[in-house]
């Protein structure tokens, strides 16, 4: 016997169609619920039929054995044999993460074929494994932000018990897990959502899809809804965190924020099993509200992505200057990123074309995490190329380095500590020949203004396009790869072994550059980094070891290196 | 000379044309500004040709003699005579604040005949005159929320001078002066902001006209423009505050708000001109972020209007409950009201259906005002009437003794204080026969949901509308009036002797109520009120003076009526 619980004030009647029986209309109660005890067991599949019409997923489907448009399947959490007890994440101060497209990041694609992996991630370094969006989305492939069944891990990636056993194997290792959650929009086909209730708003219009209705009437069951997604992550499938996609794209003008109910909520769970979770939001507003403590007016996020820094690095070893790179060039940028953290705490933006974010002033580099590389810094360029496509050895080098050596919660994209030759392009796998075709053109359409002509802009609805993105395992032996993993592998060893590296004070950090000469050097406790940026060979003066005004010591150093020292012995 | 300046980065050329002159061509400057400099004096004419086209008024315009769609006029600040020297506001927190319609609180209704009934406000010992908004719109007469030259008071109401003199006159009797301004919308005709620069933005989209652009593109000048123009009232016509109506819908996801930025602004004016200024939002958001101080990650405004006082009390003594009165009648939520202002306070709204607001603890009543009555708790109803038509004379003297003995800033609305027989209904004048036609509509059409008839709603756009809703002054000595003038008079005075009242601790207000017998007695320090609401006389037990459980007298009450006690003597 299974009850089923249904939030649907919108239509007249609802009724529970089981595959192969009758449906059996449901009973309403209170607050637009719909209820009914049925003969169903897990492995059941069965849909909602709204005022007669077709069945159609449950907005809370566990899973879609037969993808977004097709029934839901019964799933019972409690069967699956955990064999984590007593597990306890790393903290987020000790943290290295890596984050992962479980579509690409094994040939086959999928949970289990990922599980194959993890050891390579304990030898690299790794504390903690961030999975991009694993909830049925529209195709075979896909980034994952197109999610319309938010409970329900894709059935092409395998089971809701295949992802537990990935979850399961990683706390094995050692290994936390986090999931990429996205909470600011639904997929453009498969949502039914907007049938069942209020969960959309036309009071915001935000740049995806409908914005999601968090404070206007019903919202209270919306947030649940969301709410109750993040719980049941961290509580049946044993995520020791989630990453929020683009909270800048949640409006929500209520006294109380989304984001600090759902604080709160994940806060309370912790109690109850007496576990740590963590919560790191993707934001564009430099806000530091979303990390500052209640008492401070903030939603005492844990962590979040430090884009300022991505870019400020980015633009400085690549000499792009485009769209939003346009406001980051200079290495006073990223000096101010390392240490601030935000580029933009309150100064003028040119690309933005208006004053931008604020201060963090108090807040720990353990509250940004500090990446040279992240699925959409790579993927959102038409052609998806990595780093090490963009800039020489030498320079990778260098931007491995800084991200390893900041005082920010480093985070690797798949295949970034090899250097991987793969590019992990936009791609999609819409069913329907209009979408199809609409996202094709948007694509193409978004890269005219940056000069490119369509037929250079990879097809995202091609099948090519995501096999293209699979890491090509088989080359990490190789040069120049064996080489990049190496380096990633002895600054990962000396970010574990080095307590000043991780004390995450951004204002110990100690910088000095020549935007000239194009050198920067850092210091940090006894670690020294020095890098030459030019095209000539140059001596680069190591921050004296006192905190004097003068260097005790210059290194001569070749165009695009970079060396760190410890109480004067090079380390790397 | 008169050096123009323009901030217009959309048009291509700007030309500045002076009435009966050619027109001069404007240089364009940084930052999309553009400047120059003419030969024209105060009280020259003037108007901006965009790309060609027609002379519009400035965005700035300190006058607009022919109204909306007219020709600027040049305005000199420096030539009034002000006899305020030294002046300095007495303090919201004794403050009894009285707002007023520039256009109906006098039979001629301009700034100039206000002058003439300030001493009878002094008699009756208000300390702050409200404005509601003074600034140009559409036609003779309206409201003020359809204001689109928002540096220029209305050309009806008299010149720039004569409201200058008002404030003056206002400051010679002691009386401080806040201004009504509307930062959420412009009003529906003459709004040209739009053809000059990005004012705007289709991100929001708010109950009325287009959503101002607080936080995109272009945003830094817009947020200039709002803050420039609180700052003019201020310094320019030596205003004592602001109350800025409806903030919660100013959009605004900048890392700082706008209100933020307002309220820091407007502090840096403070010290610089050694004066202190209000800042009083009216806001739906129970929010209490709004007040909170910076270090709580508040906006430190200095107030807020307090509705869910206003619906606990009129919903009590009116019975009332359609519409948002839904979420009120008992004296559970009255008394809640007194002793933490927001009855919603994280608590299920059925009217809104979601949770509403936060709690306001730690807030000083100080920070709240609370009135019986209105503008728009007047106007917004289908015939305007006050409180005086819908209740018994017992009840109205019941609403003014619980508005004067709250912890909260009493605001009292023009001719409440002696029960005025005029109605107070919503009217505009808009010129243009579709606007008129859409705004008659909209209001009958608004009303249909309550069951009114379209017949039955005054029509917005009728002379007799407006001429209807002035006061009759004749009246004031007339019965009942002349009993409730004393009334008020009384409850004033003892407001101003008794510090206890004025204290501000909501915490410390001590209710006791029967629901059923329908009786409510309150004790603020040496002050007890009781008042009997139902149809039959009872006996209703003060609160005991030393704070025990039970009561140490008992007062019989006749039906509707109040009774003030200090120490045991009856003091009103």
């Amino acid at each position: 016997m299974h009850t089923f619980r249904l939030w649907a004030p919108l239509p007249k009647t609802v009724e529970v169609s089981l595959a192969g029986q009758k449906s059996v209309p449901m009973t309403r109660v209170a607050g637009g619920w719909w209820t009914v005890t049925s003969a169903a067991e897990p492995g059941c599949e069965y849909g909602f039929i709204l005022d007669g019409g077709p069945p159609l997923p449950d907005p809370r489907s566990q899973f879609q054995p037969h993808g977004i448009h097709g029934l839901s399947q019964l799933v019972d959490h409690n069967r699956f044999h955990w064999t984590d007890k007593g597990w306890q994440a790393p903290p987020l101060s000790s943290a290295i993460i890596y984050e992962l497209h479980i579509g690409t990041f094994t040939p086959a694609g999928r949970f289990l074929s990922a599980i194959e992996k993890l050891d390579h991630l304990v030898k690299l370094g790794v504390t903690h494994v961030e999975l991009m969006p694993v909830t049925e989305f529209s195709g075979h492939h896909n980034w994952g932000y197109d999610g319309v069944d938010l409970f329900a891990p894709h059935h092409a990636y395998g089971s809701s018990n295949d992802l537990k056993k990935l979850v399961d194997a990683c706390h094995a290792r050692g290994l936390a897990v986090i999931l990429d959650v996205v909470y600011n929009h639904l997929g453009p086909t498969g949502n039914y959502l907007a049938r069942y209730a209020p969960y959309f708003t036309t009071r915001y219009a935000p740049t995806w899809g409908a914005a999601i209705n968090y404070d206007g009437a019903g919202s209270d069951e919306v947030r649940r809804f969301f709410c109750d997604n993040a719980l049941m992550w961290l509580r049946d499938y044993h995520f020791d965190g989630l990453r929020l996609d683009a909270v800048h794209a949640i409006f929500d003008s209520s006294a109380v924020h989304f984001l600090e109910q759902l604080k709160c909520e994940v806060e309370r769970l912790e109690t109850e099993l007496g576990r740590h979770f963590v919560l790191i939001p993707e934001s564009d507003l430099n806000d530091p509200r979303l990390l500052r403590s209640r008492e401070q007016g903030g939603y005492q996020l844990d962590a979040q992505w430090s884009d300022d820094f991505h870019h400020a690095l980015h633009s400085v070893l690549t000499g792009e200057r485009n769209g939003y790179y346009s406001d980051f060039g200079g290495l006073s940028d990223l000096a101010g990123a390392l240490r601030h953290a935000f580029v933009y705490a309150g100064k003028y933006s040119p690309h933005r074309q208006r004053v931008h974010g604020r201060s963090t002033e108090g807040l720990s580099g353990h509250r940004f995490l500090g990446y040279l590389q992240n699925h959409d810094q790579i993927g959102n360029r038409a052609k998806g190329e990595r780093s090490a496509r963009l800039m020489s050895l030498g320079r990778l080098k260098i931007g491995a380095a800084l991200v390893l050596m900041s005082p920010f919660v480093p985070m690797i994209f798949q295949g970034e500590e090899w250097g991987a030759s793969t590019p992990f392009i936009f791609f999609t796998d819409h069913q329907e020949p209009e979408l199809a075709g609409a996202v094709r053109a948007g694509r193409c359409q978004e890269f005219a203004a940056f000069g490119w002509k369509p037929e250079e802009v990879p097809d995202p609805q091609a099948r090519e396009t995501f096999d293209r993105s699979k890491l090509a395992w088989g080359e990490i032996s190789q040069a120049p790869h064996a080489e990049i993993l190496e380096w990633y592998q002895k600054l990962i060893r000396l970010r574990h072994a080095e307590p000043d590296l991780t004390d995450g004070c951004m204002g110990d950090v100690q910088i000095r550059f020549d935007e000239q000469k194009h050198w920067l050097t850092l210091k940090r406790g006894a670690i020294r980094l020095a890098c030459n940026l030019s095209a000539q060979p140059q001596a680069v003066p190591l921050i004296a070891e006192q905190g004097t005004e003068t260097s005790d010591r210059t290194v001569h150093l070749p165009p695009d290196c970079v060396c760190i020292f410890k109480h004067g012995i090079q380390v790397a």
